[in-house]
């Protein structure tokens, strides 16, 4: 096994730094990969800085990753090397509770394999993510990437995509329905353009009027100013869905109250601070609800893929060498990224 | 047109007391119906003392009536005089919006108008309610009640019933279903013998261990206290429902904690505060859900009023006459009533 170049966080205050380990030899069921593109999820800082305070160090983050199959284990039967592949939020699962048997392994009942900061069910490792030269995953978590997408800007679309993709779905988003998406950042803009594309009629929320061009730019019907009571009242109880991104604490009433009867809000995003207490009467007039969802399984995962090839989506992106990581977590600390940040892993291999 | 004779609250902070009025005269629609017996919700006595802010007095009370027809308007096709018949909630809707197209009147986007304190569509007289001896509806609004059950503790059913009823179908107790009931008054004591009168497993949360035995006298499988920590953990991930109907301002975490991936908490019971903010990551991690959930509509409770009487199920109630109407409020604050005070309408009639 090759020498593995990466980036890790060695500790909560430090930056991240060059760091060489050595990937594990090749299981039965294990697909090696050389990682081309990374992108750069706000989880990745979380992870990075303790700040959700379940970190190991060191801390190779990544998990929106995009590469090329270099080596197959024995019994590999669905990959090759030279195949485009993708990684993204999980590597393992128990694979038998309900949740893993019916393709929901993100809810794993016994915990899933996170890509990293996880711990290897075989060896008891931590796993180390995608700001790396290369993968080993068992090919059970691999997906296929659609050739005919830019692979730098489909990256993203293994965390910010499946994440807004499989609420759209389990609510059914789709022709005929008035889907809602609050924050235009990475999930948001990618929450727009899945939308757009499944059918729905599209309205972005955002606080920022200077956002309202490019949301329309990337595929909304409608751009909905949230601090504006009268911007907001004019869609009251007209909402099937509406997708909430926002991880920052917020008063969520405004928007429940936009929901149609029987409409359903769903966080993606969750704050450090909970938002303040949603009103019990709007959910009881109108029988709405309020709901959350996590990134989304495997098969969905493919599906999704699959469909952002037929439709030709990728994430906006910004393209950085690794050297620039530091910088990046800084300016995604304030919005400043159109849409994603997504690492050029040759960066590592100069 | 007989006189009527009531019980009114003639302000915020009068006792109620005798009142005497005429009903409207039959429309061609109407059904007039001699009140035998009118159940005292919570909502009665938030009305009589304003204390929601839009009551306009003299306020007549009730909305849980059962009795009689005794006269039929030229119109009239579904009741005929010596029908026994129910009163709930609602009295009128648009009935030509979404809402009321699909026989969710409760849900009307026009607003419904309330059995007592609504506003007539045609007449723009403000509605009374059950607490009086007569009572003119039209016969869209009025329902069959199965003749072997007791008509007294049926009354209940026409708010405590359909209130629970209604979710408990939505999101489809039964059978092999896990359904948590919190709780254990009106509503929740109705939420018990219903949910378990539709087969599901049936657990009821209470903070009295002096509740332990009723509660399974009722039908409960199972009760949970849900101060006691380990007792709310042995039912972590395992609920598919939960009907939560209290009303009082607590800490919905705890019960959210214990719905499976995919499980609903339904929130029947509006506080006067808020409750504590939930928690954005028990929504997410298992992609739960909080709704809220209003009475019912007018077929849901023609059936629900059905089932009753296919499986004998009514309210347990203490039978008491008009003129202890303020005791009873009294006591229903300190929630002295198993399960549901009823007024023999009787007792305005001497």
């Amino acid at each position: 096994m090759p020498t593995t170049y990466a980036y890790a966080a060695r500790s909560a205050d430090t930056p991240l730094a060059p760091f060489e380990f050595q990937r594990r030899a090749l299981r039965e069921l294990d697909v090696q990969i050389e990682v081309m593109y990374c992108g750069v999820c706000h989880s990745d800082l979380h992870q990075a800085r303790n700040e959700w305070k379940n970190s190991i160090y060191p801390v190779v983050p990544g998990h929106e990753i995009v590469g090329r199959v270099t080596h197959v284990g024995s019994g590999v039967t669905r990959f090759k090397a030279g195949d485009l592949v993708g990684v993204g939020c999980l590597v393992d699962s128990c694979r038998t509770c309900p949740s893993c048997a019916e393709g929901l392994e993100q809810y794993c009942e016994n915990g899933f394999v996170g890509t990293y900061n996880g711990v290897d069910r075989v060896s008891g490792d931590i796993t180390y993510g995608g700001y790396s030269t290369n993968l080993v995953v068992d090919e059970a978590f691999v997906l296929r990437v659609p050739e005919n997408l830019d692979p730098a800007a489909t990256a993203p679309l293994l965390c910010a995509g499946i994440t807004t993709y499989s609420p759209l779905r389990q609510w059914g988003a789709g022709p005929g329905k008035k889907v809602g998406i609050v924050g235009l950042g990475g999930l948001g803009h990618m929450g727009v353009k899945l939308a757009r594309a499944m059918g729905a009629h599209v309205v972005l929320f955002t606080t920022s009027a200077s956002k309202v061009e490019d949301a329309k730019r990337l595929g909304a019907h409608e751009v909905v100013i949230s601090k504006s009571p009268e911007e907001m009242q004019a869609h009251a109880n007209s909402f099937d869905l509406i997708v909430n991104t926002v991880a920052a604490q917020h008063d969520l009433n405004p928007f429940i109250a936009l929901l149609k009867r029987d409409g359903t809000m769903t966080l993606v995003g969750a704050p450090e601070h909970d938002h303040p207490s949603p009103q019990v009467f709007g959910l009881i007039m109108k029988r709405r609800r309020l709901a959350g969802s996590l990134i989304g399984g495997i098969a969905e995962t493919q599906e999704m893929l699959d469909f952002c090839g037929q439709h030709g989506i990728t994430s906006d992106i910004e393209l950085i060498p690794m050297q620039k990581i530091n910088d990046a977590y800084e300016r995604m600390l304030k919005s400043d990224v159109k849409y994603r940040f997504v690492v050029d892993i040759d960066s590592l291999r100069q």
